[in-house]
Parts: structure tokens; sequence; C-alpha cells
């Protein structure tokens, strides 16, 4: 099989581009970041880590995703990443990563961290997030937490652009903040009684196998799980707070959903104002998104479908209003393993490399 | 194809069954009223009612639902009905029930209807919210509106015993209010600010072609539809008015999901009592459904599927409690077809004929 | 939660009943076996033994299925269980079965076995073809193999009622013999080239995670699997070798397809008459079936969905003849975890404890 | 939003650019064509047809595909067509196509048409298959269908080349002759007894909505449909006669598959030779296929899913051999949109405009 996807594909000077080392590699999220760089304008892969899988060949392991190189899994050992990568995609198990990152930081790979080891300011507050991979790994890392950059771009675009570490958000808080960010800077909402109701597909849940992501268990259902306690509820609320000024609390229900890809979050707050309409609402996102090429909103009274985004980078924003209640109602649907993932962190890559943020993304689908 | 479910279906004596008419008989409320009758001990369907297909065969439309007596599909004659039958089932589309309701309740044929027609007190409000069947059909029975039952078992009981129409709730509305209602009869949550986001399957927009609702476009996707002016709203605030003594409006928002059958109700309200926990909310709820063998309230910390509930006619409630935020969250699964529509059907015609609710109707699901 | 199914499900006398004991309750075949036994007239669920869930309260390990009794999950203790049960029916993984028969026969315990081992009546065959199995259970009891009823209660009945050991077929076998198997006893077909193009959905392959199973790697995808060297193969060569009187070879190829439950095998043979009909063929099938509520053969044009035998223990079957070129095309759907297998596991215990086979068994399902 | 999906897609100028008018725009093969050419580095859309849509902006009909342009949909007026474009693609129902046809060739406009019109070198035997169309639409353009070239471009590339009107192959016949033709060609298997069993998803059926194709019908289901007699039999028998040499019949069966987008061809024939291993077979593929970039060949035991080549204009191959009965099983995967309808369209423009015939086609997929 031939991997050129486009017939000028090799037509690009190999010498030019950024190196690119992918750890964890056959998960969800190595596989998407391999296959984005795979048409890449600016950047190449030289460099596949693993575990289970060291020392076989690529192109076994993935028929489906075969690579020109077809090169050798090998143990993700700093000295050899450095040696062959100007950048690191790191998609590890949550507290895994932070076994490697400082080591990486030390030889100058600039690191883009899938993980949620770095999303906190504080290393205390991971610790009492993530409590059972703190039992499992120590951590003394606090000024690397302080210093990471929190890569949702779209927000932290410049302070991603000069970080050694960037790490990328969860996909929850990805779509629950871009629609609510706005709305909170500029004060338009009660900051009492948010309500973030959230969708999932099941790729989120990863590729190691669960008997709750069986297709057997999750076809034909749908069931909330985690509700008041979500991991993600606490990455929500830092950056809210941040951006809002002052300590924002949300209720956040996540839902699995049979289909593969694709979170929509549903979020309901209440207006300040009730007299805004809904294009007044729209006109907001529209005017915080306007170069925002990887967001795009929608006109009142179209709603996004995850289908629309499926395979893209692209966020679709729509907000409507209820004017009897004085409820805004805000959605969002993104692919979670793209804008939600690996997508938002080639993102972050394009913007550490200098590059305009979109380059190398798909924002369209093909539909159906 | 043999039609027997059980070695003893045949042993019942056929005299002593009640006689039932099914009109609108190929829809899903049709197929899963007769499937439902097939195996119960109390009734028999007797008439067969459609438009499109009069003078087939049953068995030859429906060939996995074959018929022992593998009727004609007939005319829904009054006169003919009322000879055939002791009590109706109405699978109809909106507007098109109220032309024959009054006819058949004419002729002594007690009527379940599972349109909207008779499912508001005033037919001015249902006017008002199915404006285009208002259109269509012209409508003077306000009697008969005001005189109607709302089939809602558990709470309209003994109502529903001695009605001579009986109209069956919405399926968004059943699963909203089940949850609910306890909390607004007792006061224990504030009435400003509730949410209810919903997520349905396929079968609940029925089996008449839509492009919406073709396997292309709805697998592998999720999206809201009719945010703020859904027209279930209406009859979920009816009822929860009634129940909390003082008007109740809430913020409804469906989603449709890539399933075919069940709905998930996630509603959000905050307790007017902070000091409440989960288990007492739960207590709450299991005090009301007690005698009621169709409701089942899980332990805390578990969650409903609606997989759980498939072809069965249960509704599986959970109940959360943030104690950080103050937010009650309730969980309500059901078949839509089934507790949301026929079998709530067949629950109200058990009432109607002195039966205990539960008849004939499965409550536990073949899982996976 | 009540599990009562029925409103008369109380009133059947518990001592009358026959005690079942289900070993390897929590698996897809266990959770049919209590479902099915929950409502069946003749039989109760009187023992659950498993492995690692031993000690938990059923409900609390299955919600969705709750048993009154409430029963721990028990060691299968060879001692124990014939203190409890008159019948076992087992639904272990391949290899482990043969471990605890031998000691339940014993003990007069009349065995049920829904796993391989007792499939093949010559051992040696057993250890060609489950090699993996034969190196992890060393085995001697060629005798029982040799005694041991191969559970097609169509084919088999007579033999089923007076076994101490019946062993269920395969999900495929099933599917591709009781089609095949009349036109082979008539000696219709040409038995060189025969063509088994067998669709299965994932509960054939069990609870137990998998990657392969994972609804992300399932879901909107279907490719062969185990091409030229299934393990099904053998079994339906044996049965249709005995049945055609002379040694079949088949072509049986399996594939995965995005659904839980069902089967179609579409099997492709060449008429040794050229003259005969579909009509003609029709009839075989009718003549062979036609005392059998366990099997349905639909009229010639109309083709099966599995979609019509789930969760019953129906298996539809229809054929087509091509006058061009000869070809028979014979089509048979079941639900792999009813039909083919604990449904057909029950259908054999009714024979086995005299009563008429399809007691207790669904034969219609919940469209859509 | 944005429909750029690049950054360098401005870049390109715009000139050099061949024009395509696409005719029924809105249904799959006409979304995906404008999907595809959205990113073709030498072709732009400049003319969108379309019939209930007329008049209508694109972007508000399809938000999720958003264009530059956002034209309107205008009346397939073959006059205007010529003015704006140089190539047209037909996405129209059979029958419709040959009405406009004859009009655009007249006026110079290359035409690539993918409905089966001219799928057949003789008009009578389009008439004697395609019974309903031909009494629809009345037909006299018997030169046309003699000169109308075939497009499956690894048999035909060099014809394609220089054809005004390319006729687009079916879906199955794309899967089904792939695999087939380079054993047919070399004479390696008995042409009497050949077995086509296919499986397709759901978006083959088009986008008109059809009860048949609603997401709860199709859901948690498989089916057989067109046994002996679907249209495209003639169609792969037509090229297969061709190649061999002499009269082939085929033995085709297709089924639905709940999933979107996907065909699975598994075909079965004799090896005239016994000896030839599955190692050789694949030789015969990767020697055949060799130079042709949008067809892979997989190596011995390693089988093709859909999902592998979904979205992409490849097709996968695999082959196997059993030994025991002398049988070759061939399998094929395309995306029954890309290489099964549009994209093989757009691969057929490409030699059509002296292009590379990969140029602009995605050929991995995005996993899972």
């Amino acid at each position: 099989m031939d991997s050129a996807i486009f017939s000028n594909a090799d037509s690009r000077s190999d010498d030019s581009l950024n190196r690119v080392a992918i750890i964890g590699a056959s998960g969800y999220g190595g596989l998407q970041s391999i296959r984005l760089l795979m048409e890449h304008p600016f950047f190449k892969v030289t460099f596949l880590g693993g575990n289970r899988s060291v020392g076989m060949r690529w192109n076994d392991l993935c028929p489906f995703l075969p690579l020109q190189q077809n090169q050798v899994i090998e143990n993700p050992d700093p000295e050899l990443i450095s040696k062959n990568a100007d950048f690191a995609i790191l998609s590890l198990p949550n507290g895994l990563a932070s076994k490697l990152v400082p080591k990486l930081l030390d030889k100058n790979v600039r690191v883009l961290d899938l993980s949620a080891d770095y999303r906190y300011r504080s290393l205390d507050q991971w610790k009492n997030v993530y409590v059972k991979e703190a039992s499992l790994y120590s951590r003394r890392d606090h000024d690397l937490c302080a210093q990471a950059i929190y890569g949702l771009p779209e927000w932290n675009g410049s302070q991603i652009s000069t970080a050694r570490l960037v790490s990328s958000p969860g996909c929850f808080p990805t779509a629950s903040l871009l629609p609510l960010l706005p709305f909170l800077k500029q004060g338009l909402i009660d900051t009492d009684g948010l309500i973030i109701d959230a969708k999932t597909g099941t790729s989120g849940g990863g590729r190691k196998p669960k008997e709750s992501l069986l297709f057997s268990e999750v076809s034909e259902g749908i069931s909330p799980y985690g509700v008041i306690g979500h991991r993600h509820t606490s990455e929500i609320e830092q950056l809210s707070t941040q951006v809002a000024g002052h300590k924002i609390q949300v209720q956040f229900t996540p839902h699995l959903i049979p289909m593969v890809r694709g979170i929509l979050a549903t979020v309901y707050g209440k207006l300040r104002d009730p007299g805004l309409t809904a294009d007044d609402c729209m006109t907001v996102l529209e005017t915080f998104y306007r170069n925002h090429p990887n967001i795009g909103v929608l006109s009142v009274g179209k709603y996004p479908s995850t289908k629309w985004v499926r395979q893209t980078n692209k966020a679709l924003l729509s907000v409507q209003v209820d004017s009897r209640t004085g409820q805004l109602v805000l959605m969002c649907t993104i692919d979670n393993l793209m804008k939600g993932q690996a997508g938002q962190g080639i993102q972050n890559l394009n913007l550490m490399a200098g590059l305009p943020q979109e380059t190398g993304l798909p924002l369209v689908s093909f539909y159906p």
C-alpha cells in the first residue's frame, strides 16, 4: 500500500520539515497524530515510541495506516528521542507522562502532552483530582506544572507559541469552555447554577479493552456516568475562574453515546440581561472567534451535529435564548479525538513552530 | 410461522378476553401494541385498522409479527370497530385522532389515545401548541379535552380506571415527570431554573420516512433539536404546575441519539434544603413509587442505561446530589415505545379493565 | 426493583419446578439463561456459579436483571451444585467445562453444556480443533464425548430427551445446519462446492473485553475473520456428513457485523435437479420443520432479517433458486445468544425434562 | 465558517483550474464530489445544479459543507452549464441522466455520469435491466451507449483519458470486479459456480427517504435483498465476460449492513490449479495492481475492514486459498461513496484531464 495521500506529497523538501516523535503511537491519540502528520506540510514523524509493541514494524501493527518508512516501534528513551526529534507528542496514560516530560525538556525537546499531567497550575490540585495516579507515580515537579501552558489555542495562543511544554486540554473541557468562556469573559451570565450536560462517543475511553466499552454493551443504549465528580469538572472550573476573574463552579454530567467520535456539550446558564436575544449572543461568539478558523458559529436556529465535525479539527458553536425563562442554551460539537485531543495537539504544535494554527488540519467533514 | 409465544398461549379462554381494536396498526405504536397484546392474559386483538394498507392481510405486511387470525386491515369505521371491540387503541398522527374519538365514545368503545390530541385540559392550548395540526383539522371538542384523563398511571391511576377516554402522555413528558413530580409535590426544589436535558432514540420519530431519520444521517452523530420550543415542554409544565400547585416553567432540550429505542431524561434543579443527601432523595423516590411495579429506583451511585429497560415497560430512576453546588440531578430511562408510548397504553388499558396495572407487561430486559 | 414479569408469576407452585444451576452466570450465555428461566413455567434458578464474582450478591453485579432471591454467587462446587439443582447449564470457556462435567454427572446432575467441549463424538478431533485449549486442559474423557448428544433439537430430539449430557451446538453451526440439512438428507444438492457465508453480531465474541470487540473498533465497519480455518467448520461438517451419509466439506467464512445480536448464514449449493423451483425447495423446508415451532419458513421472495428474530428462539429460513445458474441460495437468521446459544440450551432442557421443546421460549420479536 | 482545509488552499491559481459542474449536488454522490473538489489542486466547482432546491444558497442547504462562493443552486440547463464548466459530474436518478447527457456533449462539456444509464454497451440491455426506468424515459441513444467508456480506471484507463462520456461503475461491480478480474484474465479459476456475497452500508441506497433505510429499521439487523436478480449482476457479468473472453455468469447476493459507508465483497471461485497457494494468488493481485495507487493488496492472513478504507478512494484486496477444498476466497473493501461512486468519479475526471489518477484523492483513512 502506498501512503501518499496527495499526488504532490513527495514534492515537499524533507529537510525543511520539523521532526516529531510520537510516544504512545498505537492508541487512538497516537493514531490520529500520525495520520494528521502524514499530510502535514511542515512536520514529519521521525520516531515512534511505544510500550507493548516495542520492536514491531509499524505497518504490521497498523496495516490500515501504512507509513512509507515503516518504522520500528522503539522504547521511549529520552536520549534517543532527542536525537531524532525536535518535538514530542505524548499520548500516554495519566501519570506516566510526568516521568518522561522533565527528561525530554532537559534535552531541549519541546513537548506537547495529551495527558492530564500538566493541565493544572498546581501539582497539589492534580494530586487531589488524580488520586489513583498520584499514588502510583510520585511527583515533585511543581515548577513544571506552574510553567506548562494550557493548550487551548483560541485563548492562550501567544503563550503557546513560546512554550517548551504545552498541556492539551481534556476533550470535555474543550467542548465546554469554547462556548462558555466568551460569556464569562463579558460577564453576561449568572455564574451560579451553570449546567453542562455533555455527550461523548466511545473513543474518548481509549483503545484499551474494557467491558463497558464493548460494542455489545454500548450499542443501543445511553447512560450517564461520573455524575457529580467527573475529573474534567475541575479543569473546566480552573480556566472559567481565570477568565471570569472570580470563582466559578459548574455542574458537569457526561453521558456515553453509541457512536465512536464526537462530543456535544449543551451548556445552560441564566442571562444577566434578560433583553439579550439569540442574535446578540451569536454576535458575542462570532466576535470572539472571528480570527479563529478552527471555530465555526452557526446561525440562530441551526444546531450542530457531531457528524458535521467528525474527523475535523473544527468546533461548531450555536446559541439559543429562551425569552420565557431567561435561559441561555449554548451548544458545541467537536470530534473528541481531533479538536478534543490530537487535532488540537497539532494546532498547538503549529503555534509552537510559528505556523498558522490551522496548518494541515482538516476543517470540513465528509458527510454522511 | 407460528405466533404462539408460550406453550400455554392457547389454553386461555378466548371468550373471557377483552376485545381490542388497534387503529394505526403498522406504525411503531401499533406494532408494539399488537406484540404486547399477543401474550396478554386478558386482552385480544380483534380489529386492525389502517389507512394505506387497507385490504392487505396482516402477515403479508408484517411477516415478522405473524398473527394467528391473519386479519385483513380495515378502514377505521366507528360502526365496525364498535361491533368488534370493547376498547380501541389509537396510534394516529396528531389531529387525526380527534376526528375518530368522539364517534367511538358515542358507540361505547372506550378509547386509549396515543396521540397528543387530548393531552391538554384546554383545547385552546392544544391549538396554540399544535398549530399546524389545528389548521388541518377543525376541532370543537372542548368538553372531551376537559374530560379526558392524562394517562400517567402512577399519578392518575384512580381516574384512569373509570375513564372513557385516556390520553397517553408523550414519551419525553413520561421520562421527565416521573423523577421530577415527587420533588415538586414535596416542595423540595427551587421551581425556578429547572433544566431537562433529554436524549431519545430514533423510533420516537415514527416509521414514516424522513431524511433526518435515515440511518445514513443518524448513525455516528448526535445533535440537539427543537431547542426552546419543543411541544412536549407545555405538556411537562401542565402536570408539573398541577402537582406543584403553582406555575412551573422548565427548560427542555431534546437530543437525537443513534439508537432505536430509549429515552434518558437528565433533570437538574436546585435543592431548597442544602442538607438533603442523595440517600434522602432516593428515599423520596422510593416512597412515592413503592407500590408501582413499573417504576424502579436504583441505589445511589448506580446510573440507569436505556438498555436496561429496552423492550420493557419499566422506568428506572436514579438520583444524585452535588453538595458543592446544591444541585439535584435526576435521571430516568424508559423505552420510548413502551413506557413512553404503547406499553404505558396497555398499562392504562389494564387499569381501565380493572386489572393490576402491570398485567402482561415485560419489566425486565434481555441484556445485552 | 421488582423482578416479576407477569402478574401471575408468583402463582406457580415453586415445589413443582425443576431446579437449575447456572455456572458462568454473568457472561452473555449465563445472563440469557437466567433471563429466560425467570419466566419459565417449569424451571427455576436455584444456584449461581461464577469465578471472579464469587461472594457477590447477584443484584449488585447485575442491577438490570434483578432476582427476587438475590442469590450470592458461589464457587461451582459439584457437591454443592448437586444438592441444589437437578440440571446444570454450563456457560464456561472451552476446555474448562470438561473439568466439571464428569463430576456433575457422577452426582446425577444432568448437564447442558454451552461450550464446545462435547460437540465432537471424538475427543481426538476436539484436540485437533481446539489445540490451545487441549494444551491447557488435559482430557481423557473419550467415553463422555462419545455419549454426549449434540443438542440440535430439530434433528436429535429423541436422543436429547433421555440424555444425561447434552452439548449445545455453536451459533454458526446452528444457523448453517438448519437450512442445509434437509437438502443434504434428501440428496438434492451437489455436496461439492458448498459455500457458507456467515455474518455475526458482536455478542458471539463474549463479554470478556477484547480490543477487536470495542465499540470504537466495530462500529461502522465489516470484515471477514477466520477465513479458511474457523473452528465451527468441522462442527458443521460433522453433522452434515452424518446426515448426508458421506463425507461433506464446506467453505465457511464468518464476518463481524456492527450489531449486538444475530447471525445470518447465506448458504450456496448447486441443485442436482435443475428443474427444482424455489417453491419446491420451500416445500422441502416446510415439510421437514412442520412440527417444529422454533423454525419458521418464509414464503419465496421474503428474506429474513436478524432483527425479526432478535431476542427470540426462532430460526427464520428462506430459500431462493437461480434458474440461470442452477444455484440454490439458502438463508437463515437466528439470535446468536438465543437459538444460537442459551435459548437452544433451554429448548434442550425442555426436552430433557419431558416438556414441549418451545416451553417458555419467546418466538416473536419486538420490532423495531 | 471557513471552507479552507489547508493553509495553502488559497495559493493556487484559480484560472488554471478546470471548471466542474455538479448536477444533483445535495444527494450523497453530489456531496462527496463537492467535498473532494474543495481541496483538489486542479479542479474547482463552478456550477451547482439541482431540482427541489433550485434558488437556494448552498450554505443554507448544507451548513456542514460550506462553500466560499456560497453558490445558488440552479436548474441544470445545458446552455448555462456549458458556459460555466468544462466538465460535468451527473449524480442523478437512473434514466434522468440520459435526458441531459446528449445535450451536454453537444455543447462540448465532457461528462462523468454516476448513474447506470451508460454502463452497458447496448441500450437494449439497459432497457432489459432497468425496466421501470425504461418505461419512464424513452431513449434512442444507442450510439452514445456504444461510445461511452466504462469508468473502471484500473482496467480502462487509456480509453477514459480521451473519452467525452465516462460512465462510472456501480458500487457493487467495483468491489466485485477489482479482485476477480485478474484471475479471470489469467484463466486461473473455474468460471462456473462463481459466488459473490456482498455487504453494503446504507448510503448506497441514497438520501431520498425510504422506510427500509430508516435508522429504526436498519440498526441491529442484517438481511439479504435482491437475491437472484439484483441489477448489478449484469454489470459484473458484462466486464467479466469481456476480460475472460467468454461468457461469465455469477451468483450475486447483496446484504444490507447497519453502517453508513462501505462495501465488502467476498468472492468464491474454484482454482483450476489446486497447487496454487495464497501467496501465489496474492502475487497475481500485486502484479496487476502494482502501478495503481488506489488499490492496496494485503499480505496473506490480513483481512480488510471497510473501516480501513472509509472516506478514502482506496480498494483493499486480500486473498486466501483453502487447500482442502480448492476454493479461492477473494475479499475487497471499498467506501461505496468514494471508490464505489464519487471518488472513482474524480479518479476518472483526473484521467480525462490528463492528471495522475490519484490526484486529490484521500487514500488513507482516519481510524477509528
